[in-house]
Parts: structure tokens; C-alpha cells; sequence
């Protein structure tokens, strides 16, 4: 049957890509469906039990910034929080919480309940309706075709996914969950550049067979406890526990290595290409064959369960593998396997073929998100999905594509690595993409898009009088900062040593003051007995802002001259676009590079530093460092290879 | 790989019979694996969101008083309780809950896991170990070899499932999950007796589309709240609220009508037998053509989901048809349609081919429970699970199997009906069903349990304790009533007239007065401003207790009359078993039967009484209505018949 009403947006698949990609279009007031094979795993997480990190945080928090669920989901949800690098840069601070996975569903669960413009339907979709050069519908395993303007397909790992343990395998979505087989034989008719990848996930053990006292423990920040959402609280949280962590010896990796012949990695098995940075415990063994250990986090997966989630030991390796190597660990040595670890292969599209706006170039009006852009990570996912969603809507409106750039948003990074330089192994974040990461930081999220958020219709009401409130606060401070005089007669020279380290010799505004080293907010107002404290800034005034305000007149007083020199640094970089490299330099002996990226470029011998760049795990940090080595290095042809550049 | 630990029991399928299979004989000090294809799905209520009801609430009690999860988990779970029957004798009064679909699950799955002697385990079996004629373990998907002592087999609808919307149809286990091909080929070379059957649900409705101010209310019993669990208390429930009644009309009639040519179950699509007594929507219409209006109840499934389970319009039509007559109901104009409703077909095994134990005949140690042995409802599967699951432990001791009788439990009803009759179409509990029903009450559950319970070693201390105050208790005030006389001479007329009805005119003990229609026991002890009542029966000594205790007395005395005549009716039928059935009576003019059982005896044209009572369908309460229609119907040849009964 053809369903009655039409839709502007379908969305296929209830994972982290699609319920961002259907919060956002019906956020957007698009007419949106969610089609899933089942309601009840809407917002599973599959993989492992925790949110953000380094370079995942700062998407978690951009997806947040545009009134995305995932922040606040992990707020309702997280029981432990942690701030990592939080001795280092701003830039570099992420946001990571382990969640409950009951309570995490259930917070995704309401808000896609809840949301206005929003039909849910269940079902596996087998089909899709293609009218000339464009999509004009779904067609579920029934017969039912939904109509609508647009579709935004968020398969995961379920197109054509085959679960791999050991030399056994057999078809799935995920362990318990049927495949798409027939929707992932009609995209190949479709003929979109398509190829396969696989991940995998580690055993899942029970709590209670584990002795916690050979393990050590970790827990999350206390004081304070992080708080993912711009909208969020701690008073949101759940409980707050402890991970704990062990880890693997030279015992554990014989075992490992006992199973190589059986390892449907190694033996062939497997054809699709696994992610580098989170490989599975044989390719770490395989990879770092020095290494004596590998440490093991011990993550709970929730208040109300005993199951435990061994990050660190994903593994397609055949179970009488896994059941000795979980074994010879300490603490582990009774832990029973709740769940055998596997690997998945799946069907991805290569993103290259995708416009700019995650619509792919083939077929009108259908858009891709998530993994089936060859991409890993529930971060990844939700950011793509949420972006997909916008730019879905968009078309519907008649309106162009929202595409952020490269110093706007980790999510500007994601998509132009992704459409460019598409990929050959699953995409991951990470800081190091970004070659303006100093500007695109967690604390900053909300500055950055929020905005253009409020403008294209995702961000609502609560959220944006918060902005707007945090915004002019800062504003308003920055102003009376640097509007603010403070003159050598009125201040101490002991006022001065303690507060700015020494006495000041002429007049200096307070911004000015505040971008000393060692110069904080809060001791800079309160010299002389407090004068410089301005009731605009305080907790009566702005509330729980007060402080993600002083932080962002203080980030901006600091790291204004570094992101200055940074932008430079990025005009220069894309001014050696055309640098020629040496032909007979060992990549191997450029140490100041990671081991990945020597590897890389040994192989892939680039003629240019721009080819250099576009290659698929070849960061612009790296390029930096290797351009500082050619520099160093006395590679005579520098000059002339710039002359070279410059005349294109 | 063989896994290195060796299990006492085995259970394959974590819904409510695998649940309550495992946790029996984990209680019982057996190793006890509990094999899932998906630990997320254990305890999941795949049908409708509610536990109990006429017939089954008696197997919820009767489960509870042997220890297992599903009265508790539904105190845990339930957000709406009733006592159905509740003017009616004690002997027809049911519990029934509407339970909160996460809570349930949650409610089980945290038993399952803080089980000591059971372990979980997610993998698909798809295969089984057989040495000889015995069952040795089960083979999961992956090749894992688990061995164990005995196997109880509880695959619910996911043996080669299909589900069937109008005419499309496609393997799976339930809507969203994988079927259970492997298993049910395996099976089949066994050559265990196989056949198919069916079952179906609704479609599931989104509240928020629903306008409630054309639906009926129905609130829940509010004062008091009944409680499921002899160790529940109201203190237990979550928030309570109310379910709402709509109504077919003639026009949705006609819609369904007109789906009927694109019915699996009328164009023979669907093989399997479907339940009669939950039959599809469209079954009614056909069958009922008469009838011009259904009631369809719009059950919550949750305090934290809009989604809504119509109860009464199960169907596999089309989901143009099911589109069309959901919005043909007030109020339901405008409902979406979050799942569609569906039938699904699979496996099930003639109950005939089991010992009495549920063992099956052919291979020892392995036991059937659920679904599998032909029966529909969760109260069914659960205490089936309980039985299998406890007698599977019996053997693994050595210990003869434990084997209630007709007139000690419905659980003895239920397994005496299976294995002699076998079944036709799916098998529900009926109090019909049960001839000695006076005295198997939901209230006696315990009493006539629990013992047996403890020496199987099912019921733990603090039930045990509880029991056992309150039997004591029973017994003392029913000796105190007994011996206690009331002289006339010390009873005022007055006060007699108020408390007895009538003076009494010479002396009587307690427990006979209370035996007197009319007399209540609390007014009764109360005569004479309090004389009679005893400080061993308050709530200060017996605490919650109290109530039941009080309960059990009354109904000892009132009910111990009839429930002697019931054992005499239930003899004297027995002495019937050979009476011979007038060969020109016609069935459909015995309008004290059942249109059911009409049909029925109309088809079979049984020779004897005793084979009349064996046709499936044909209840003991059928069989006694019979008998009495064939003595007022002038039968000449009763007389005769019964003489011939009576010579073998």
C-alpha cells in the first residue's frame, strides 16, 4: 500500500546518526518519519558504554550547540563524567562519560516520543522508491511505501552485515538483530560506489565474577563533575560510579597469537578494512608486538546491571580465545563472558560520492549518515545524522545546504575530510584533524553555532534565550575589560606582585592584564579589596552561566594571540599546497611524526605537500611537523620547491 | 569449542517460560545456563503489556507461591491492578495488571542476574547435543559446544517463525528479531511430532494521536490497590493510572470485511491454528458476523512511552486494512500507527509425546516448556518454565519428578490437559478448565503450594517465614473459632438479630456462625462490643499478614460445603466416564453449552461421556452441564446407559 501521508523527511535507521538526523528535520518543522526494524532498540548504544572523548566530546558538544539530543542524553544517563587533558589547553579538553544504557535509551527514547513533527514507525525498510535521478519514498519489508521529499539512510553496520567469531560467521545487524540483506542488494543496483568495512566489539562479562581488588580503580571528576549539555546539570545525573582497570600480559598475548590461524582477520576471512584506532586486541598484539601490556578498562554498564564492557579487548578471535585470554588477566581469572566479543563486516558508500551536504550525488534527495559513510563512533554518527537531518530539511525548504567550514566546527572537519578525501579504513575524530583546533574547542561549542543553529530552526526557545544571555554577558564583560584602566598610582606594588606577579609600571586594562600567564579571572577583579567585580558577572546575576562566562572572557583574553598565530600558520601550510617533496626522504627517520603517519607517507610517496595532505590519515598537524623537518632537514630544494609553489 | 564448565541445566529462550525455568532450578542449587539470542530482550512481553487475568492470574499466584519472578516483577512493573470477578466467589476472582513493558523487563532481568547458580549467556542455539537418547547440551551459533545434564527448551514463537502482514510475509522470531531456522531443522530430524501454529497482535498506537475524550475511562482498583505477589505490597507499585475502552462499529466491520480476500488466514497462507480464545480481529468478524460492536481496551504500555496496545484488534490484514479500521473508532480518527499488527506462524510439539515432567519421551533430559508445547499466554509459559525448569533439577538429583495434581493446582491442570490431550490450537488456561476450581483459588495459592515449594527447594527463607506465620496463624484462629462457643444465654437477641440475622436459640461455636450467609468475620468477633476478638489475628501481631489470615478463615468456613459437594460431582462424573451418548442428539439445542462447545460436540459426536471430556476445548464444567441436560431431557436411555458405565 501507498501510506496516505506524504513525509518531507524519512529517515532510515534508529542509531545515534538517525535520531539526530529525525529530531533535527522535525526540530526544523519538517513533516519526518523514523522508520526502524525496532522500536525498542531506538538509541542503543551497541558498542561501548560511554560518550565523547577527545575529538568525539567536541562533536558531542557541537551536535548540543545545535539542539541535538546526545549531550543531554548522556547528562540523564551518565554515571561517570570525566574532563580529559584537563591539565592541558582548552583546545584539547574533552568531555567523556560512561553511561547507564537503560537510562540513555530512555532519554532518547522520550525526546523522539515527545518530539512535535515526528512519527515513529516500525519496520525494516527493504527498498527505496526512485522516481528519475531521485528518491521519492521507502518501502518496507511488508510492501508499505512511505512517500516523501527526502530520505536520509543511517543503515550502521546492518546493510548486508555479516558477525564474524573465529572461522564462524553468519548473517546480522548486531548480535540479536537481523540484517538488511534486500535493502543492501538494492543500493548496489543502484549503483553507488559502495565497499565494505568491519568493527568489532569486545566480550562482556559478568560483574560479579570479577575480583574488583586485583583491579585498580578509576573514578570519574568529583568536583566538579562535568556536565556534557550547554542545557544540562549535574543535577540531572544518575549516581556517579567507578570504572576500574587491568590489564593484559605477555601470557594474555601468547594466547592471542595461539589463535592467529583461526583469526578471520588474519586468515582472510574478512574483507572489510577495520578501524586503526580502535582495533581489535589481536591487531594491537599483531601491530605492537613489543609491547609486554596494554592496559584494560573495566566500564559498568549501568546502575541496575552486573555487566561489564573490557575496552580494549575487541576481538573476532574464535571464543575459546577469548574465554582464556579475558582469563589470564588479573582479576579476570573467573570472569564469566556474558556475551562473545565479534567482529561485523557492513556495506559503506564511499562519501566521495556524496555533495557537500551528505546528499549523494547519484540519487536526489537521499542523503547518507553515519557509518554507512565509512565512518566509526556513536559521536561521528550523531553529528553526520544531525547534519544530514539539517540539510534534508533544508532541501525540503527550497533552501541551500548549512555547511560549516573547517574553522566553524569539528562537524566542517568530519564532512570535508569525508566528501574530499573520502576513506580506507572507518573514520574516526580526533583533535589533530583539525588544523584550527585551537578556536574549535568544547568550551566554545555554543559560540560557534548556536547562532546559525537558531537561525535554520534547530534550536529552541530555552536554549537560545541561555545563548543569548551567555553571549552578551560575555560581550558585555569583554568590554569593561578591556574599557577598564587600572593605574600604577592606585594599585600596590605588593597588590601588583601578588595578583600579576609584579607591580605594573604604567597604565593597563584589565583584558590586557588578564592575558598574563598565571593571570586569573577571579584573582585579576578581585585586587584591591575586590574593585574590579562587576555585579553583571556574578552567580545572582547569570546564574549557573557565571562561570561558563568567565571562562570564555578568560579563554579569549589568553588564547586570542594563539589563535591569531594559528590562522597564519594554516595560510602559510595551504601556501606550500604545491611544495614538491623530496624524492628520497626516509619518512621512516622524520621521528617527529607518528609512527602512522611515517608509514603513510612511506607508502603513498606523495609528490606535493598537498597530496601529502589529502592523504586518508595525514592530519594537518602532521603536515606541520613534516614541513618544520623539511625546513630543519637543509632540504636544499625548499626555496626553489616554494618558488615552485607559487606559480601555480 | 566445548566450554570448559559443564552445567547441571541448560535453558534455551529468555522469555517468560526460560525465565522462570532457569531461575527454579538455579533456586534449586543446580549450574544453571540460561541461553539467549539477546540478553536485552530477556523478561520482554511480546504481546500485550499485562499479567493475569481469569484462569492465568491463578497461575501467576501459583508460580509466585513456588518462588518464581512473575507476581513480584509485576508488583515491580504494574501500573494499573484489577480484580476481575470481584463480587463473584473467590474461586473465579483473578488478579490482572497492566504492567509498565520497561519496568517488567527490568523488574526480571535484575533477578536473573543476581541469581546465584545461574549464569547468562548471549548466543543463538541452533543445535543441540544428543549421545544415544539423551539430550548432553546445546550448540550456539558459533560453534560453542555447552554440555549440561539436561536441556529445557523454551523457543517460544521462534522456531522457523514467519510473520505474515496481508500476504507479504518473512522469516523472523517476533517483529524485530531473527528466527530460529537452524533449531527447528535440527528438531526435525529428531523427529519429535511437530506441527505448526499461529498467534498475533495489534498494531500499536501513538497516544498522542488518540482523542481520549471519546474513549471510556477505566480506572484501576484504587481501594485497595490488589497486589500480585504473596510478598508484594502496594508500597512496590509505581504510579497507577487508567486504561480506556473504544468500540468497533459496523463500518470497521465492513473494512475488515473487506480485507478478506488478502488474509493469510483465509487464503490459507497461514498454515498454523490460531488461538481461539485470542482470536484476530477478523476471526471475530467472521465468526461473530452477528455482532455489530467489539470493545477494544487502549492499554498504556508504559508510564514513560505514549505508545498504546489496543487490546481486541490482533490481525494479520493488510496494513491498508489495519490503517483503515484503526481510525474507523472514536477517538482513534486520527491515531498513528507505530508497529504494525501481524500474525506469526511456528514450531510447536505434540504435548502428547511428554512425560508427565514435560521431558520429552523420545530424548532423555530434555524438557519443553511455552509456546513450544502448543499453549499461548505469558501466565502459561511462566508456569510451564517453573515446572519444566524444577523438574529438570529433580532429575539432575536423581529425585522423581514432582507432579501436582488436578485438584492442587491450575499448574497440574495445565500439564495433566497438555500431555493427555495434546492440543488443536493454541492452549489457555480457563478456571473452566479446572473441575476441583472451588478449592484451586488465587487467595489458597500458597497454601497449596508453598510446602512443596520448600521441599523442592524453590522458596526461600523470608517466604518460607512468611508462609508459615500466616498457615500458623490460619490454623490457630480456625481452632479458636471452632472452639469457641456462643451461649444464647449471653447473646442478646439484639445483637444476635445484628451480627447473625436471626438470636440464636442454642449454643454455637465461632466457625459455624461464620459459616451463615451474611456473616462477616470481623462483625462476628465483634459481637458483644469486641468479646470475641483475638490479639493473635490483629495487625499489630501478623502485620500484613493479617488480611489473608482473616481471609483464609472466612473462606474455610464458608466455602468447605461446597467445596466437599464439588469432590462428590467430580467422582460421580468419573463414574459417568462410560456412559454412552445418545447417538440422535443434537448438540447446537443444548444452549446451556457453550457455542464453543456445541461446535465442538456437534463435530466429534463422541461415543462415551469420558471421550466427550478428552476433546480439546470440552471443559469438566461443560461435561457436567451435559450430563445434567441429558437427565432433563427425558433420555430414556440414561438409565440403561449408566448401567452399562457401570459394567466395564
Amino acid at each position: 500500500m501507498l501510506y496516505p501521508q506524504e513525509f518531507d523527511v524519512i529517515v532510515v535507521g534508529g542509531g545515534h546518526a538517525g535520531t539526530e538526523a529525525a529530531l533535527a528535520a522535525a526540530r526544523m518543522g519538517c513533516a519526518t518519519l523514523l522508520l526502524t526494524h525496532n522500536i525498542e532498540t531506538l538509541g542503543q548504544m551497541s558498542c561501548n558504554p560511554s560518550i565523547g572523548g577527545i575529538g568525539k566530546g567536541h562533536l558531542v558538544k557541537e551536535v548540543d550547540a545545535l539542539g541535538g539530543a546526545m549531550a543531554i542524553a548522556t547528562d540523564e544517563g551518565g554515571i561517570q563524567f570525566r574532563t580529559l587533558n584537563s591539565s592541558k589547553g582548552p583546545a584539547v579538553r574533552a568531555t567523556r562519560a560512561q553511561a547507564d544504557r537503560v537510562l540513555y535509551k530512555a532519554a532518547i527514547r522520550r525526546r523522539l516520543e515527545n518530539q512535535p513533527n515526528l512519527w515513529l514507525f516500525q519496520q525494516a525498510v527493504d527498498d527505496l522508491m526512485v522516481e528519475g535521478d531521485r528518491v521519492v519514498g521507502a518501502v518496507t519489508q511488508v510492501g508499505i511505501r512511505f512517500r516523501s521529499r527526502t530520505v536520509v539512510l543511517t543503515a550502521g553496520t546492518f546493510l548486508d552485515g555479516k558477525i564474524h567469531v573465529g572461522l564462524n560467521n553468519y548473517s546480522a545487524g548486531r548480535a540479536g538483530d537481523p540484517p538488511a540483506v534486500s535493502l543492501s542488494a538494492r543500493l548496489k543496483e543502484l549503483k553507488l560506489p559502495q565497499g565494505r568495512l568491519k568493527t568489532g566489539t569486545p566480550p562482556r562479562l559478568d560483574g560479579r565474577t570479577i575480583d574488583w581488588s586485583k583491579c585498580t580503580e578509576q573514578p570519574g571528576d568529583l568536583d566538579p563533575v562535568p556536565v556534557f549539555s550547554f542545557m544540562g546539570s549535574t543535577a540531572m545525573h544518575p549516581r556517579q560510579i567507578s570504572c576500574w582497570i587491568t590489564h593484559t600480559n605477555e601470557r594474555t598475548h601468547e594466547i592471542i597469537r595461539s589463535g592467529f590461524d583461526r583469526s578471520p582477520m588474519f586468515t582472510g576471512k574478512i574483507e572489510g578494512v577495520g578501524p586503526r584506532y580502535c582495533p581489535s586486541v589481536e591487531d594491537k598484539i599483531n601491530r605492537f608486538a613489543d609491547k609486554d601490556s596494554h592496559q584494560i578498562f573495566l566500564e559498568p554498564e549501568g546502575l541496575t546491571t552486573h555487566e561489564v564492557y573490557p575496552n580494549g579487548i575487541s576481538t573476532s578471535l574464535p571464543f575459546d580465545i577469548q574465554y582464556a585470554l579475558v582469563r589470564s588477566m588479573p582479576g579476570l581469572e573467573n570472569a564469566h563472558i556474558l556475551r562473545p566479543g565479534y567482529a561485523i563486516e557492513y556495506d559503506y558508500f564511499d562519501p566521495r560520492s556524496l555533495k557537500n551536504s551528505f546528499e549523494t550525488q547519484q540519487i536526489g534527495g537521499l542523503f547518507f549518515a553515519g557509518q554507512i559513510n565509512g565512518t566509526t563512533g556513536y559521536e561521528e554518527a550523531a553529528a553526520q545524522g544531525l547534519f544530514a537531518g539539517l540539510n534534508a530539511a533544508l532541501q525540503c525548504r527550497g533552501e541551500a545546504a548549512w555547511l560549516p567550514s573547517r574553522d566553524q566546527a569539528y562537524l566542517g572537519v568530519l564532512v570535508d575530510d569525508l566528501v574530499t578525501q573520502g576513506v580506507t579504513e572507518p573514520y574516526r575524530m580526533f583533535t589533530s584533524r583539525a588544523e584550527f583546533r585551537l578556536q574549535l574547542r568544547e568550551d566554545n561549542a555554543d559560540m560557534r553555532l548556536t547562532d546559525d543553529g537558531r537561525r535554520l530552526g534547530l534550536v529552541d526557545d530555552a536554549r537560545w534565550d541561555a545563548f543569548s544571555r551567555k553571549r552578551d554577558a560575555v560581550s558585555r564583560e569583554t568590554e569593561r575589560l578591556k574599557s577598564t584602566w587600572v593605574n600604577p598610582k592606585l594599585l600596590s606594588a605588593e597588590e601588583g606582585e601578588r595578583v600579576l606577579g609584579k607591580a605594573i609600571e604604567h597604565e593597563h586594562n584589565l583584558f590586557d592584564l588578564l592575558r598574563r600567564p598565571g593571570v586569573g579571572y577571579t584573582s585579576l577583579v578581585g585586587m584591591n579589596g575586590g574593585a574590579f567585580i562587576s555585579d553583571t558577572v556574578s552567580r545572582e546575576t547569570l546564574g549557573e552561566l557565571a562561570e561558563p562566562v568567565i571562562e570564555q572572557v578568560e579563554i579569549a583574553a589568553k588564547y586570542s594571540g594563539y589563535i591569531d598565530r594559528q590562522k597564519a600558520e594554516v595560510e602559510r601550510a595551504a601556501h606550500y599546497e604545491h611544495l614538491k617533496l623530496p624524492a628520497d626522504i626516509d619518512y621512516l627517520k622524520v621521528t617527529s611524526l607518528s609512527f602512522e603517519a611515517r608509514q603513510k607517507l612511506a607508502k603513498h610517496r606523495p609528490e606535493t605537500l598537498g597530496q601529502a595532505s589529502r592523504i586518508s590519515g595525514i592530519t594537518p598537524a602532521s603536515i606541520s611537523l613534516l614541513l618544520i623537518y623539511l625546513k630543519k632537514g637543509g632540504y636544499g630544494g625548499l626555496a626553489s620547491a616554494r618558488a615552485t609553489a607559487e606559480t601555480p
